[in-house]
């Protein structure tokens, strides 16, 4: 008897919020619902760090710990955290062993303050940073590349001006993709990768700014989206307002085609293109590539839904609800012999048998990870009647690691690694399956540049 | 500041859950999935029972606790639950203060040994028979209907040859809608009200049988449906096989109409009526009764989804799914002013926006309430940019209160309740607003007999 | 690597509390002190019942769990509980498996509104009483005799004209050691069995009054001892005062005399013997029957610190403080291997080698039950180069079960069944033993008549 | 209603304790155990940290939070806390928000390694060289004082051939009152401020060595001490064995005359003196100073009794136990109103009646420090009977802040500071009043050079 994991998808790593209130009111509350918002980018960790831009300059208040924001934060918490300034962090951890200490925002007092920060994403280069630190004596209490980042503001803050010359100076030293919101004691400051691999977007609220991963999360806490900050951009927002840099601006985008796919919610926009539309162009353009006959069409619930519904308007089939999605599971569940884990997947998803027997369906997903959630869905729908199952997924067959902050299975468990479709297709056991090619993407979201490295292996960086 | 409940719906009261398993095995890893498979009856408290029907006769070990099943128990918990016996409860409180006292099953020793009982629905005529159980110098620890109807059969235990004779001379007594499962020493009985206003269903798992609230929590379970329990009908599971007695059988039937609109899994059949289908049927029925011309037909997540679909098939226009439901959210959040806290909907759901801007919307819902939350979502999608939003909903006004176990706020907060359908259309601030008639449920379950007491006042008891 | 339990002790049951305040202000802080007062009493589980006097006639609230009062209740708890009469508990559970279910107070509603009882002893008779209830159709939900004692008032209750008759009827039926409080929904009644071997005293506080199992308890929480209820005596304290009925008093009275030895708290009084004294007195008359040459007398700490006072001052030897004993032990700790648990002891106590080396001492302690405790403290004395070690134990060997609601191991653990006293010295390690006579406890508590069962086996019921 | 502390005493911040088995075998259960038996001197946070000596250079393990050390570690926690070289910490935190950051050990990763550390006492210098680390670019997560220090080891780490040397030059800067233990990935070093104002002593067992605050702490875990670490001695434990270096040693020693007043354990021996002895010399030196006629010595518990042992020997007059002390009030407890919260004391300690009725009273305690609680106990002996009662303190009166890690009240708390010994009597309600002198520190350490800073105001640092 043990607990099963239901999950056989690629995870994003973090979501990051910053909001700073000039009138002076609390905006913990704010960053909470944030944070709320973007809790499917990082269920493992989550933390708020806050202060006052009119108080002294360190005086830093944080919660962080292990769980859901709602498991973290009570409401006394967020009452205690007191502050008009504050950054807010959601964290998978791709490590075996999470452990509390990488929880962010991580906040230091250093020279010139305080220093409270969150990212998003992966610096490749922190080793060879690193070390430079630690001739210079300073030493890490964490394994983190955050940590990494810090301790380089930090440094640079030695012989700048002012703390977003800092920001910059670091920031030109990194290779990676990320992104990347710092508070110190007077200012909120973003920053986002050159090629823009990870999402960046400004809002406003009343009198307030705030700085997220998402769209969606702006518009949770009822904000209004200005506008995405740009691919290399620097964003400084203080008591004097808005400042933009844009002296790392002007390399060659690259944005990460898996939050159009999967990771970001289908209500954001991100870079101009909506997420929803993505998903919907997608079915489209897949319905138009692999047609086949079928009596309905259906998604894996939630990742396969919106190209579902793409596919059947163009395919003129209908898009039907064939599943019923369990959402009291959690993370986990107890199943009694070894022998039914491997069904797992029946708990957390079962077919409603009047829609789907006698049927031919198509089945939509957005991906194929393993591989064994997908058989388990398929040997549901026959055993619940359908005639036949065809699958379709709304991206490329997945064949390469990511640098970025993505976590993916190591090859040898990606199933498109090693095998063909017509190979895949038999092991998954359905009648057909198609993927979308890569130079399809072009109808999802038109010319916007993409990082399409796990699917093609050009990496950007 | 404070925590909001997010929920503007009619509740269930509880879901019942029993195994017996004559081989021996352990049932408590059965029992703790199937009652996840049925959390959506009850979400406030939770709890097991199990013995062995070959140990000593009055050895029951529970644990039962507030919280979700997965907040209740622990991997611990289930590994030390053995028995091959047992039942299982989630539970939604009604009253005010929900309090652990009231937490199923409830467990007793008497006379002829042991007893638990879980119980779904509400004995009208309770307190009648409690007075008679405090002449006799019964006392209660809790005030609920489930305890007097232990304590019930425990008395005519005392005159009876066995435990079945004094569960069917108890029901005699009993008025309302209800399904009870008792866990004898040696037997799992299963009991439904004569008109089988609450629905309970027989399962089958290699060697062992089961009694459930929906059929969905047998097959999650990895178990196969053999038949509902027959209205009035008292089944007898034991180490000699299923007996099922009759005598209460043949009165008038009156299934709980809610359970097909609303409450019950879409993946049950319950009575021989799928509960997708009948959704579907009753927005296809909704779509020829109240057509609209619009450019695309969405529902409110979950609850408004299938009947959407049955109405777009119906009328043609594409079905889309115009937003966006925060799964993390869980039963609260926190909202910084009381003055945002009308929207607190925007936290839950939000609109995709490309989707709707510029459409002409037909919004499907099961059914009204309050009020305030179809408002919010309104206002959502004309924020949105929608052009029209033409409310249906997939059933009738909601004017009377129910006596047999479903939680209906009082009168005064139902909308329905001294306003016309025009009156709620200009509060909700909709284009249009229509409601399934009470005589378009033929369309829906077909001949099956309903108890619809709560839209049209007729109580079948 | 496991938790070790270091007590050797013999186990008093419980501790009883009662407070009403006729003038209507709460009385769960006073409770919550009391009960804090008793804690030496039981450390398992605790619990208070609370109602008000003002109130409808069935209006209990209860908070109850297991673990010391000091984790049961938190500050909000206490808030909570609001009304001006009510009765507290302190548990040890004589059950390998203590349970929940068997905290008390226990609280139910019956014909005549409520009742909560608090209980501490053994019914003797209580299998035989049950059975009729059981027969009556009365279930029970826990295994304790408490609860038969609950029912059986509560069936008295139909005859009877008042709940002080009831509990008079039902209290003649039972045999046993015990003390009970009794809330109804206006009156707090104490009964203490006719032999009076469990102790019960009346307090009174400005304007209220209290029942609690100990004098010092009373005093407090800032309250004045009035006297101790007779062995026999029911009290009623109510609007109308106190009311005494004495219908069971004239029995022959026998003490706890394990009261005097070891339970009570040293400042309490009980039954006009002072602890205190009684343990001195103790002291003093081992010293005449078993003296010794010595160069200082000490205690084991601290069950053995008044006797060893009392020793010291008949013998004319210095009485000195020789061990230093660790408050932060809690109840278990941590060891790593086997062969260091049976060194167990030296973490809680610790010899000050000073005040011991190439001494000769006279180590008293109350009593010697598995032996193990003993050895490895004297073992202690001699690695800090004590000389001589001589034993003197104030009570004589425990030979005998309680039968009286005192928890003592079985027969084959006590160290003085089956071995006689010079066994026992070379067991332990000692250069000499002596104990206590049973006929030495007039020196004690003077004509006090006591229960010497567990020392003579001579049963006073 | 509100929680109450229940202390009025000065306060010890830390105790240490460090193990290395060169066997290989795991300290953390001893590092648990030694902890709990360094309880007394800090109970708000507890940590242990430990690594393998044969693993790679980088890897500690830690675990820390607030409370008790039953409280912060579980069963799991100490196995899972695998390896063969560990420091542990307990913690008094004198700033009014006690906050998890401050917890110890402090563990990071630096250019050589790891390096974790655990600290008793007060840098005096620390922000002035903390200037210096924040010039360097080093960051500070905490504010504490052993931040400071781990950052400077750090520092000087880069220039320096091994950590011991880093150790020594870091710590020739330091000012203040400290012991420091320091686990690298091969050596478990300990260093003690050149007065040797703070304690530290180095034990043995079997194949492992220990260094620890107090000696009971060593024995305690079953070892041995060997000796005490000398004032500025710096001791390397390590596979090669112990190599001590004295480069700092020879300054003019100035042991803290509070630890043998009140702090350490009466089973400790701290440079040669026995903390009992010391105490029962101080009430000897006290009798002899300011005998007055009584009946009985008393001392209040557990901080008076040792000296009123040594009184009571030197006056020939008896030594009594006057009070019962309730060991599960724990560090709070809740009072119904103001006006009974200035007796909180009774709740803690209480007057046995007998022993005090009609006597005259000579009352001993190690200090007074505001005055309320000792006026709360004169007050209670008065209402039991007592004719007079003559306080003697074993120490002078309480006047001057300490810097080197005690935490004191501010001036205007301290009832010495601006109160004659007539006034400070008169105001707790005594008959007599006499100190200890400062020159009788003689009688009760020998030729032990002190630091009496708190007394005279002779600072040596």
């Amino acid at each position: 008897m043990s607990r099963v994991y239901v999950s056989d998808k690629i995870h994003e790593e973090c979501g990051v919020f910053g909001v700073y209130a000039p009138s002076g009111e609390n905006v913990a509350p704010d960053i909470y619902n944030g944070l709320i918002a973007l809790q499917h980018r990082g269920q493992e960790a989550a933390g708020i760090s806050v202060s006052r831009t009119d108080g002294p300059r360190g005086n830093i208040l944080t919660k962080k710990g292990m769980g859901l924001v709602s498991e973290v934060f009570e409401t006394g918490d967020i009452e205690r955290l007191t502050g008009n300034i504050g950054v807010g962090h959601v964290r998978y951890s791709t490590t075996g062993g999470s452990v509390p200490e990488n929880a962010q925002p991580i906040a230091m007092n250093y020279i010139k303050g305080s220093l409270a920060l969150v990212h998003n994403g992966n610096i490749m280069n922190a080793e060879e940073i690193k070390e430079g630190q630690l001739y210079r004596g300073q030493a890490h209490y964490t394994t983190s590349d955050t940590e990494v980042l810090a301790y380089e503001i930090i440094s640079e803050r030695l012989q700048s001006d002012n703390i977003e010359d800092a920001v910059l100076r670091a920031a030109r030293k990194l290779k990676g993709g990320y992104v990347c919101i710092i508070m110190s004691p007077r200012k909120l400051i973003g920053i986002r990768d050159p090629q823009g691999i990870k999402p960046l977007v400004l809002g406003k609220k009343e009198n307030g700014f705030i700085l997220a991963s998402e769209s969606a999360a702006v518009e949770a806490v009822g904000g209004r989206v200005v506008r995405d900050i740009e691919p290399g951009e620097l964003i400084v927002i203080s008591c004097d307002g808005i400042k933009s840099i844009r002296d790392l601006c002007g390399k060659k985008h690259a944005h990460c085609v898996f939050e159009y796919i999967y990771f970001a919610r289908s209500d954001s926009v991100m870079d101009g293109a909506g997420i929803y539309e993505a998903r919907f162009n997608a079915g489209q353009a897949l319905a138009r590539k692999a047609s086949v006959e079928a009596d309905l069409v259906t998604g894996v619930p939630d990742s396969g839904l919106i190209a579902a519904e793409g596919y059947a308007v163009q395919a003129g089939i209908p898009f039907t609800l064939a599943f019923h999605k369990n959402s009291y599971i959690g993370r986990s569940f107890i199943k009694p012999t070894e022998s039914e884990r491997k069904n797992a997947v029946h708990m957390k998803l079962s077919v409603i048998k009047g829609t789907v027997m006698g049927k031919r369906i198509i089945l939509i997903d957005d991906s194929i990870v393993r591989g064994t959630t997908m058989r388990g869905i398929i040997n549901m729908l026959r055993e619940a009647g359908a005639l036949q199952v065809h699958v379709r997924i709304s991206s490329p067959p997945f064949l390469y690691p990511c640098y970025y902050g993505t976590d993916v299975p190591s090859s040898h468990q990606l199933i498109a690694s090693g095998h063909s479709a017509d190979e895949i297709c038999e092991r998954i056991g359905a009648d057909s399956l198609a993927y979308l090619n890569v130079r399809d993407f072009k109808s999802m979201v038109g010319e916007l540049p993409l990082c399409k490295a796990c699917f093609d292996g050009k990496y950007p960086v």
